[in-house]
């Protein structure tokens, strides 16, 4: 019995950058330098941004469905095989996925020995709508040799349903790509609301978030960067990074810490003080 | 058709101070000062924190049985009905509630017209759970004159749940009288997680939210004030108040602009986007 740490560690790095719209091949040089600069820090785990490979904003569903690829022919996901194996990495990384005639913006989970799944946004935002389906694969949760890793994608972090049915189903740390853009309202002395979203995803269900944004203006499109990685109890250790600077967040976890420090005194547990019986279904009114 | 502000307005008052434990009749006095504050300053709905009544700390069973008191026969739900008549304005206020063997964390709901409702703290925090029974109302919604209120008390907001179902409930308005105490790890550059939690709230489903706490330290038990007002944006209209400071926090609201703020663009809304069928039942793991 032992309360060391030393137990159950991650390191996770998330990468910021640029991707240049349309060019997958600059986009994966970029990638796979940020990997390497992550792989030297120490990271055992890194995430990188939400359809890094392709860019964001598709002005047709011709040219959306010309940038995504599918699972098994994805010059994206081999190459991240390559990195990961080569240099006995997890990651998560956001990719345009294409199955037969539907796209999904989707985050792929890949590790030294290979794929290990793929995570399909389940909300969209604005005009994805337009080219992506929304995910149905529900929020798996993926048991790996160093901990428990959920992916999320972007506008899934504004519904608290999302962190919690990663938490509840197990997950150690909250892998999310995004490409935040700026939301109305956003006040200089506070942190952007997509920060505020993930302190607040992780403390209440004691889990490490790692988000890992984009920079720059697409297509008149300004992303906001600010990528951070956040403890289980909801503060910040590293990051928020920059608004617009390419940047390499390094943090290192205990995720044992993170599963005692759910417990909050002898009576409280942020996951089993949840009132089941008075929550109904959460059924739709609005 | 109008999209012009004035339509559907409350002003809302927070109420921040420090009660004597066990002295009600001095913290009704105190809450009847503040409450005349907040009318002079024109708000027509009024937060008190939590326990304003009896104090917090309890240290037997039988001290707070004797602390607490049925509605029906309350000096405490009295004097507000009082003052809520005199003063044309809504009311919610923390206080002990006993309802025969049985004690609640509750929050009456007054108007001008006398109590409208009692909600009863569905999450307890640490030695509450010695003295009080978790709440068996679920999460009431009142519809009233100036719009609806959903109350909910302290540590029920850490808990995304519960500010999802006063959303769902068509709620405009949270209510949280609430005796936040320190939480670990807190950082002096980020605002108070209880803050944190309220905008997040706030943000996620489109709601104002009022949040009431009390200062001072009591049996050794610190209590951290930052009391706020806060935007269905997420962002704060009032507040933080002071962590130790006496305060009335008023913010005007314009209610109809908080129901449209809900849709964000032509292709999402904070409730609407939810996804209801793949959020599984919320079950238990942890």
């Amino acid at each position: 019995m032992s309360g060391a740490s030393g137990e159950a560690n991650a390191t996770i790095a998330c990468l910021q950058f640029e991707p240049s719209f349309g060019d997958s091949e600059t986009n994966l040089e970029q990638a796979a330098g940020l990997l390497e600069e992550a792989h030297r820090a120490g990271a055992n785990l890194a995430v990188l941004p939400e359809l890094f490979d392709s860019g964001y904003v598709f002005t047709s569903r011709e040219e959306a469905f010309g940038l995504a690829t599918s699972v098994e022919a994805s010059p994206t996901i081999e190459r991240l095989q390559e990195a990961a194996r080569g240099m006995d990495m997890y990651i998560v990384a956001g990719f345009a996925e294409r199955d037969g005639d539907r796209l999904y913006n989707s985050a792929a989970v890949i590790g030294p020995g290979g794929l290990i799944g793929v995570y399909r946004k389940n909300h969209l935002w604005a005009e994805e709508a337009l080219y992506f389906e929304p995910g149905d694969r529900g929020f798996p949760v993926y048991a790996t040799r160093i901990g428990r890793i959920a992916p999320l994608i972007c506008y899934d972090g504004w519904f608290p349903e999302s962190w919690r049915r990663c938490g509840l189903g197990g997950a150690d740390i909250v892998c999310v790509p995004t490409n935040w853009v700026p939301m109305p309202g956003q006040r200089d002395d506070l942190p952007a609301m997509a920060n505020i979203l993930c302190l607040a995803g992780a403390h209440s269900n004691g889990v490490f978030v790692a988000a890992a944004c984009r920079t720059g203006t697409e297509r008149g499109q300004p992303f906001i960067g600010q990528s951070l990685i956040v403890g289980p109890q909801g503060w910040p250790l590293a990051g928020p990074a920059s608004r617009d600077e390419r940047a390499v967040l390094v943090a290192h976890c205990n995720l044992a810490d993170a599963r005692r420090a759910r417990a909050l005194n002898a009576f409280n547990h942020v996951l089993r003080d949840r009132r089941s019986d008075v929550y109904g279904e959460l059924a739709t009114r609005s």
